[in-house]
């Protein structure tokens, strides 16, 4: 039997979603006005028919997966085809599915640190070997992603590499020419490249340069997306992979096992969701001036050297570097006696600097976020 | 990389779900009135509020757990705890979190064939090794479950068997006394049973022996179920495993890495549909009339000894011998002549009772099926 751990913040999570004293910063979910009103009236309605009852094919319902791949092909420049794009149960059900078709035991996946924690159980039940590597280091007042310390982690066995983007816990997005560089290493080396971009949309101070534009040219680069973070639909359960067309049968063979077919009304909801995509803007200006908000609340704790961080450029974590060696204890004194939830940094590595940390999500609605900052002020 | 191909039925399916000319007796799905108009106004009002919008705990919302635990402990006169129920995408994700967590490279699984084809592909991904046996012989006008034959496919590397009950296709149901036989001898040998009872509610002429009251006393006996078929909610994705406590844990982490969470909507609809069990008495009914009307129906091919079968005291399926050695020409001979989609043999094994077989699910709206069988009769 394999015996796997859930990550530590889903036993906060569990502990502060059990009575309303608590304020919740522990999960990466945008908790502000609920998944967009036009969205759930549009299910109302559907519900009316038989539309949503049924199975439906494995890879997705084909209009969905149409108009990701236009969406994408637009914003990227590139030509995405429909079959390219498989529906999936959320961005982590996609990453499954690719993981156990391409993995198999003895091979070697690298996961740059920190990283987003369910990477390493699927991986281990895909019967795998995780290679953490330092691939983000922290440098003054930013990040700095480490193409080199990544490239000296390769051995014979090394078969994939996963990498979110922007970053979670960090919030750092690759450049141009990271994404360039990465892409064309693992080539190279035949290392199946994959970039879990789910939160594509929240990007506040720069340009964004996704792997998805390299998909079209490559038979290694994937990518997973979600409707989770965008929409607030984290409940609905709808992600997509895009990958290169000569993995898809095997994608969609698997997931006939793992899923029979995604959940139809979640599918229905998301290709509304995209036919109306001011919907996206909104979410993301709210939580663009939360972060704005959170940072200067945050600011006396700052001044004091109490924690430090860098202000991220996309995502909505803070991942909050604390003067404590291991932040678990610090993360669960906090959870008890002021009722804030939030993530020890070893979630998502074993790093001094990570081990140190704690990430705090900010994408919630103004008045708690205030609140909880509030609490964690009086009890530093 | 694994590459893996899609049970035949799946592309049949995709081709008679494109025109309306199509009548599909494919897809294993009760597909009458659609799911029942309460449950899905209940969804509707839910839609109001924000319950459905955001992640909930991986192994699923803690009512509907509890509803499933009570329901079936008083159902099978035993005590299952809450604790011991976890919510999945349908019976099959069920199936999929439980051999990630059970398998490894190099086990055996045994599966008693004729069986249903996505067992296959999961053991597969799994990392494991299927063996089929040819678990049900048919005997004149009845199916016999062949424990013998089981057995003595067992050998070092035997870690799981996997049956369905009442089964997929065939009808079967085990006895009472072939349940503790198949259990206890697991049990003898540390393998782990894992029950799919996904059609314990379509049971017509006897009583129905499920597994179920034999997990509390068990390390090694589990069972997973649906709403798919009991609630005509395929399109929903709800389903459930039960297992012996110690091996929850695992499952949850592994749940953790296939989901995050089961879609939240799905529960809801669930947990509402649990409290409202005489919906599903009347789909049952239908369903019972259809197997009867269809029996009627075929008689002319039968007297002619054109198809012969054994009639089903359970379950939605008639498993029909043809005069075919391979089904699968004359299954897309009948698709594209008379747009009649069913099921080739070879999806559910390949003795060659099996492999001439074909595959037809009764539990259709009358006039479809009337008329679907209509075309069968003049095709032949």
């Amino acid at each position: 039997m394999l015996t796997l751990d859930l990550p530590k913040y889903k036993t906060i999570e569990s502990i502060s979603s059990s009575s309303k004293e608590y304020i919740s910063f522990s999960q990466g979910t945008v908790k502000i006005s609920g998944t967009p009103a036009p969205i759930k009236k549009h299910i109302q309605e559907e519900l009316e028919s038989d539309v949503l009852d049924y199975y439906q094919y494995v890879g997705g319902i084909y209009p969905l997966r149409k108009k990701i791949a236009e969406k994408l092909s637009r914003k990227h420049h590139v030509v995405i085809k429909t079959e390219q794009v498989i529906i999936s149960h959320g961005s982590i059900g996609g990453i499954t599915t690719t993981c156990l078709t391409l993995l198999k035991e003895g091979d070697e996946v690298i996961i740059p640190a920190p990283y987003y924690p369910s990477y390493r159980n699927i991986i281990l039940f895909s019967k795998a070997t995780p290679i953490y590597v330092e691939g983000y280091i922290k440098e003054g007042d930013t990040w700095k992603f480490d193409i080199e310390n990544i490239k000296r982690s390769v051995t014979a066995k090394t078969k994939m590499l996963i990498i979110s983007n922007p970053s979670n816990p960090s919030g750092v997005c690759l450049s141009k020419e990271e994404v360039i560089a990465l892409k064309q290493w693992c080539e190279d080396k035949g290392i199946y490249l994959i970039s879990d971009e789910v939160y594509d949309n929240f990007i506040y101070e720069q340009d964004y340069n996704s792997f998805t534009s390299h998909i079209p040219n490559s038979n290694f680069v994937m990518r997973t997306g979600s409707f989770s973070k965008d929409y607030a639909m984290s409940g609905w359960r709808v992600g997509y992979i895009v990958a290169p067309e000569h993995i898809v049968p095997s994608l969609i063979a698997v997931q006939d096992g793992t899923l029979c077919c995604p959940n139809v009304i979640g599918q229905h909801a998301a290709l509304f969701a995209l036919e109306h995509e001011y919907l996206i803007a909104e979410q993301i200006n709210i939580v663009r001036n939360n972060r704005d908000l959170a940072w200067q609340l945050l600011q006396p704790l700052i001044e004091k050297e109490i924690i430090s961080f860098v202000r991220p450029q996309a995502g909505i974590f803070f991942f909050i570097k604390t003067n404590h060696k291991d932040s678990e204890a610090l993360v669960m004194d906090i959870l008890h006696k002021v009722k804030v939830a939030l993530v020890p940094g070893k979630d998502f590595g074993s790093s001094e600097e990570t081990r140190s940390s704690i990430r705090l999500c900010f994408a919630r609605q103004e008045a708690l976020l205030i609140e909880g900052i509030e609490r964690l002020l009086n009890y530093f």
